[in-house]
């Protein structure tokens, strides 16, 4: 049918593919403005009505994407796009390009027209009107106020998998719509392989007598937070002119190449954490910024997919942010808003590197007992989605987990099960992406270092130019062009694969600890 | 043929209608939200994609009014919808309700199917490319490089009027676009009669000896006016849960009833201003928080139009916030903020209420001369429309109407015909809609006077509560429900009329100048 339907292509069905699809990222993309605003401006009386233009523009999006005449282009232009898999071509080759549009528009137009609208916009409205309850319910640490809603998404969700495939387990349809191409085997196979290495590392960690520094002790003014986080941006290198940075209870970055913003929060008594988080954000931004203007409003203007997205984040937050090379050149600038703290590079670097086994939060959790805060996660929605696991069962295997992998538990469903905005946004499949994209930011820093010439050095006299051009070139630029394994194949020459992330941890913690 | 249709209505024709039309407000609201975020948030560089974000969301918009099922079931409803002027049912009567629902989205349906989509996107385009052009322009003084889009935009709008009503001449067909209700006869009336009234009460003015106090004469601290500002918003009775104030570089007030935002910009020399252009978008936010919670996403939870808008932001900037009572209470407030600043009750009353006759920019106009702007605006504009008037002209009536309205000539374009952004946006027929509601203001304090016991001395007393459940009872929680003829005459016992307007601005500026 491909074949035929080919002979018969109009000579501008390509270019109505284009304008249509505009149309759907236009609406998508100020779905992206209104969710900044309702987390970052909107006063608190605002929700029902910004749950309704978010449940418009939901339904518009998904009529447009599900349109017969979506579905009509995507049938004409079928005998120019191959299979996802043929990614030999060049990248900026004209048929290539195209080929990736009409792939990836018929995967989401393929996605969304399985769904009735009716479900979609229940799941919308459900989610906005989840977001204030979620917010109460860990600010009164009760998760039977929580629970009922938290039901009700598993069922909408449950429902929308089955709509989109009932032949597949309704986990692995989810976990697709923020990883396509990454299948759940492969993804399983890593967090297992996190589990059964990192468990024993975090131990060893435990036992090691190597005490590190911990020289922020007092109360940092929020104001004086703000100002290191805007020299961090500064130094790094993010496009003011394209952004801005604002608070938000839980950090996120978004928005387009021409406006990709990034929101931080501070804890007055951790001057560090806000400043990890700015980088981590703005990591993403950058990532946005790199995907090329001429593709706007086209998915060779869109990002991969989240793990590629958390790569970007991770690689700044971790292989930047936590390295030697980078509190060379910044603990300087600690000390100038903070005067009063007695920390040099290397207490700034120790600081930004230790393991607190005992923590209970996985947005404060370090580089490496992070990935037991999302192993526990996947296999708690997995199970949950799978229909092997009640809502109400949450906590206890919630804390179970906790013990099992950390050897601490939760006092509170506030630091336990009720931390995470993700499952009040019907975000079932997200988690393991966190994951995903710390192992890939090691396998990209890994091949950044092989190609830039002393990168540590770069970062020590802050030339973040070439590591830049590096990830624009390797990376951004490509939008949607290629597949997730094709892209990582392209930009590190190997395939995805935890060894750079295990190496980099074994050596970071080994010596840090003295292991 | 509407009978007809009535007899074939299937029964959830008429939520089918309300689902329809909640879409198409929510796809506008968001919209609102965007233009809002625009001028208060955006970063600079965000203008490309914001552009396209707002042509995607309003030709989502103009489809779904359009839509062919739009008209079908407006068709079956038709039997249900009695004409504009039977709004002698009580308010409440669900078939009067519903009448309503039907009246205003078969306008809008019919106005928006009328104009062809080329001709949409031609004017979009057109006022697009005119925005830039006008900004340089004003900025260099040069109107001949600002006519020839200019005549294009009146070409334009000429043949825009010609669609949607080929039969009744353009001016008036364009003037509906902002008052759909109140005739162009009846606005043509009430400016003639404020043209023949003002201009020799504004010459008494000119020619009375008395000085009004100018006790402003330093340099006020931006954050100390914000403060101020929020100030009034608190003593005013500002809803801070469903909304907020920020700076723009031209304020506005936007929003729904559940998140009405306010924005003001400050003039380090001239800390009334921002304080009174606070107090006017007050006023519109208030009418938008007075909406009904249960009709959004209707005509019955949607503001009236722009001449009832502007009735209420002027209620509470002219005849709250200019009023003596207002300064006997607000006045110690100013001298908490600005301890420097000697002025008492009555020398804010008096700055607040100066009228100065040799002003040429209308934003900065006072309440008397104000009118006379507007007055030259409409003529101006009806007679380019009509095609009485050729663009080249404009700068030479402009001049000679300032001269004969005001008794002063701009040296300059820029502060003459170049200042206003309205005519580059292609919007012509809006201007009278400011003076209109200013006489509507006037009737419903007024009336609101009769009716309320002793409202001087609630507002000496900050008691606005009465004020408040007036002006919701009477005007905001009927939305669209009646015709704006209907609405006024409901609220106010009379016809419209500017008798009001007169005797409140004899009286006030009678006595001010001891004329």
């Amino acid at each position: 049918m491909a074949t035929e339907a080919a002979t018969t292509e109009t000579p501008d069905a390509y270019e109505e593919l284009l304008e249509r699809y505009g149309r759907i990222a236009g609406v998508g993309d100020a779905a992206s403005v209104l969710h900044w605003d309702q987390e970052v401006m909107m006063p608190e009386g605002g929700t029902p009505a910004r749950s309704r233009q978010l449940a418009a523009l939901s339904a518009v999006r998904h009529d447009l994407l599900t349109d017969d005449r979506t579905g009509e282009l995507l049938d004409e232009l079928s005998g120019a796009a191959p299979a996802a898999d043929t990614g030999d071509t060049d990248a900026d080759e004209p048929s290539g390009e195209r080929a990736a549009v009409v792939r990836e528009v018929r995967r989401q137009h393929e996605r969304a027209a399985r769904v009735p609208t009716e479900l979609v916009e229940a799941i919308s409205r459900t989610t906005s009107e989840a977001l204030p309850v979620w917010e109460e319910a860990k600010a009164e640490d009760e998760f039977d106020s929580f629970a009922p809603v938290l039901e009700e998404l598993v069922a909408l969700k449950r429902e929308y998998a089955e709509h989109v495939d009932p032949d597949r387990p309704p986990y692995e349809v989810l976990f697709e719509d923020y990883e396509p191409y990454l299948d759940l085997d492969t993804a399983e196979r890593i967090l297992e392989t996190l589990r059964e290495e990192l468990v024993p590392l975090i131990e060893r960690v435990s036992d090691s007598d190597v005490e590190l520094a911990d020289p922020f002790t007092g109360s940092y003014d929020a104001d004086a937070q703000e100002a290191l986080a805007r020299d961090a941006l500064d130094t790094l290198g993010y496009d003011w002119e394209r952004g801005r940075l604002d608070t938000a209870p839980h950090p996120f970055s978004t928005g387009t190449p021409f406006d990709a913003r990034v929101t931080t929060r501070f804890d007055e008594s951790d001057p560090l954490g806000a400043l990890m988080s700015t980088i981590h954000e703005f990591g993403h931004a950058t990532y946005t910024h790199g995907l090329p203007d001429d593709g706007y409003g086209t998915p060779l203007g869109e990002n991969r997919d989240l793990s590629v997205h958390e790569s970007q984040s991770r690689l700044w937050e971790n292989h930047v942010g936590r390295s030697e090379a980078f509190w060379e050149l910044f603990a300087p600038r600690v000390r100038e808003r903070f005067p009063d703290v007695d920390a040099g590079p290397r207490e700034c670097y120790e600081v930004a590197n230790r393991v607190y086994e005992d923590n209970l939060v996985r947005v404060e959790a370090d580089e490496l007992t992070y990935h037991m805060h999302i192993v526990l996660r996947f296999e708690i929605e997995r199970d949950l989605i799978r229909g092997d696991l009640d809502v109400a069962e949450v906590p206890r295997v919630w804390n179970e987990k906790m013990d099992e992998y950390l050897g601490v538990r939760p006092d509170a469903d506030s630091e336990g099960c009720l931390q995470d905005i993700h499952w009040s946004h019907g975000s079932f499949g997200y988690f393991p992406t966190y994951s995903l994209g710390s192992v890939l930011a090691a396998q990209l820093h890994a091949a950044a270092e092989r190609d830039l010439d002393d990168l540590d050095g770069q970062v020590r006299e802050a030339e973040f130019g070439p590591l830049h051009e590096w990830l624009t070139e390797r990376v951004h630029r490509h939008g949607q062009r290629y597949t997730t394994p094709e892209l990582i194949e392209r930009a590190t020459d190997e395939p995805f694969s935890a060894e750079p992330f295990l190496d980099h941890v074994e050596t970071k913690f080994g010596a840090l600890y003295d292991l």
